[in-house]
């Protein structure tokens, strides 16, 4: 995959980006800046035509992927974080009450925080359990009459623990209350159909478990949505308007996209489905399984999230007692070439329930090109890390 | 440029985007791709450390380029539409009033729109002259007691006239006011000096004269303006707030950055210094008098913008009379291959100063790859075109 001798690193660290990328990914953005990337949407000559035509094929094969049936109700956007201000800001008016969880990132609890403040919304974050899980009936438990939003992150970027969206989509589709699914961790390594879990918006990153580059991502807003856009511009339609077009995606795209890493992304998502999300599950599971085999069997190390052999995705965050968590990253990285992560994970009220506020964790997280040699060289340098601890 | 036997295309579209990229910019892309795109500020492994390290890199590179004395005054967005609206969002306040001109592109009236209505702010759009320029005391005579912003097209997307920044500037620093440009036409391709200027907000984008890839752009901030964020999200630092940070540039930076565009950017811009900006403008400036003389020639052309002679950027608009500008740019693209741009450019008060409301016009705008022989042969080809109609 590209990765050569300047690069002897395991790297363990998919869950914050994707590292090789497949050798398509790379060769499409390479194409895409040398011979089509015109401004796409902007003029009629054929390399415009070529740039949107890149678009218009990256917004079906990912449609495909997420079950979404009209590709023009997926918006693109730079990262996950912007798709998720576009859906939270966009939405969400005075009064509103919103349900959210214990394990949002802070790309939603930021917004959440901010819109209290500006616009008097009313959140509820819904505790999580010592696996970092979240049960639909808290879902159910929590509606009140002015509830209007229901905000799930499909996969702690912490704990890996999985939430049951499918069952609660089932419950806000009963309530008439929307569904913003936070799929950062989940788009390209767990089956999603937007369809059938009850999803009405779906945040997605395009340099995580889809492969694509960085700056890439979207968002898919149900038809019967209809958001205030986070960017106000240029569409290349209806130029004489003092508004933003309500055609879609015009809407939701104001300014120039960027075609070659939409391009990449495109090649990245074919990889996905060649090999399946769920066929890419089972491995990262069956890796994730594996470390956590390897790491209970060391003495003093303290496992987040949720116990062997139930459902997660590859992440597998740790204490090991008795060391600080950005040490121990700093001696895999050093010592070892091993790239981890350590600290907070972005998702603070996460570290509370899982009880780790202080310390924060080591986090390693596998990619669908991992191999069990490299965890199982992880292992080993854990298990002598630890030693030296002694 | 890497154009080859596939692309036999006269590019006469830079003011949409520009290409070809110098092949550093492409390396640079592919580069770190292969092996630095880690995650910047998320991880301290070797491979986020080098990632940080391009935007860092490419940040410097920028500030040095536009005068900006701290590199962490400047942040990183997908588009100079992104940069604009979160200037625009970000600083405006219920009951301001804000001087903008009628050269302005939808990615600036359009955000002036919205806020009139959301928040009841009042906005001056200063009438442009019959060759587009705006002078500088018709912002002075503009000012009222609750002016707190300034916002200047440095160069109209439609017509090239260059408006004069400096002057202007001068103005609202004695008055207290901030002054927002929009560099998107004369970033890389005017000599910009936001000190000298006195611009308190400089959106840029990456992809047009700085020759770096699409997704790319960004806005300076000067220290004395605060804005509220447009993104609010995880930054990798003080995580356990949920408020977004203070310190630059994370307060402005919410989310995963496009880490292969900005190394391709830094590419760019560092192959813009070694040309410099002066001698690029000095080129454009030659090659669209060269256009206009054989524009002029051509019987039944009516020019938009500055006269011959007159300062401008490398964009000449035009309307050839009996034909339709987009049947003349299409035959441009179909036969000739030359591709040039038609229609309503995203700016309808300026089309309507240039009287061109209900026709629209052809733009052909150079780059500094452009040569005379090219320039040339469109001269030609419009010969013929309007020989066709006669």
């Amino acid at each position: 995959m590209r990765a050569d001798a300047q690069d002897p690193v395991i790297y363990l660290d998919h869950a914050a980006t994707s590292w090789p990328k497949p050798p398509s990914v790379i060769d499409a953005v390479v194409k895409a800046m040398e011979h089509d990337a015109a401004n796409p949407g902007r003029g009629s000559h054929q390399m415009a035509v070529r740039a949107s035509r890149i678009l218009f094929d990256t917004r079906k094969t990912i449609a495909k992927l997420f079950h979404i049936s009209n590709p023009n109700d997926i918006a693109f956007a730079m990262n996950t974080t912007m798709a998720l201000n576009t859906a939270i800001k966009g939405f969400v008016k005075p009064g509103d009450h919103v349900i959210a969880t214990g394990v949002e990132h802070n790309s939603v609890r930021r917004p959440l925080e901010l819109l209290k403040k500006t616009l008097g919304i009313a959140v509820t974050y819904l505790e999580a359990d010592e696996q970092g899980g979240v049960a639909a009936r808290q879902v159910e438990q929590a509606i009140v009459p002015h509830t209007r939003l229901v905000i799930v992150n499909h996969s702690s970027n912490l704990t890996g623990a999985i939430l049951p969206v499918a069952e609660i989509g089932e419950i806000t589709r009963k309530r008439g209350i929307k569904l913003l699914v936070d799929a950062a961790q989940t788009a390209g390594a767990v089956e999603i159909d937007v369809e059938a879990m009850g999803v009405d918006m779906l945040a997605f990153p395009g340099h995580k478990g889809l492969l694509g580059p960085q700056g890439t991502g979207g968002l898919y807003i149900h038809p019967s949505v209809d958001l205030e856009p986070l960017l106000h511009g240029g569409t290349g339609s209806q130029s004489e308007s003092p508004e933003q077009p309500t055609v879609r995606p015009d809407r939701y795209e104001a300014g120039t996209q960027n075609t070659p890493g939409l391009a990449g992304l495109k090649a990245g998502v074919q990889y996905v489905q060649q090999e399946t999300a769920a066929r890419i599950y089972q491995k990262e599971w069956h890796l994730a399984q594996l470390m956590m085999e390897g790491l209970i069997a060391v003495n003093g190390v303290r496992m987040l999230g949720p116990h062997a052999g139930k459902p997660r995705t590859g992440i597998v965050s740790f204490i090991l007692e008795g060391a600080d968590p950005s040490e121990t990253a700093f001696i895999l990285d050093q010592h070892y070439k091993i790239a981890v992560r350590s600290g907070f994970h972005c998702t603070p009220l996460a570290h509370q329930a899982a009880g780790t506020m202080e310390t924060g964790a080591v986090r390693a997280s596998v990619g669908c090109f991992t191999t069990e040699q490299e965890v199982e060289a992880f292992i080993q340098a854990i298990k002598e890390i630890k030693q030296h601890y002694n």
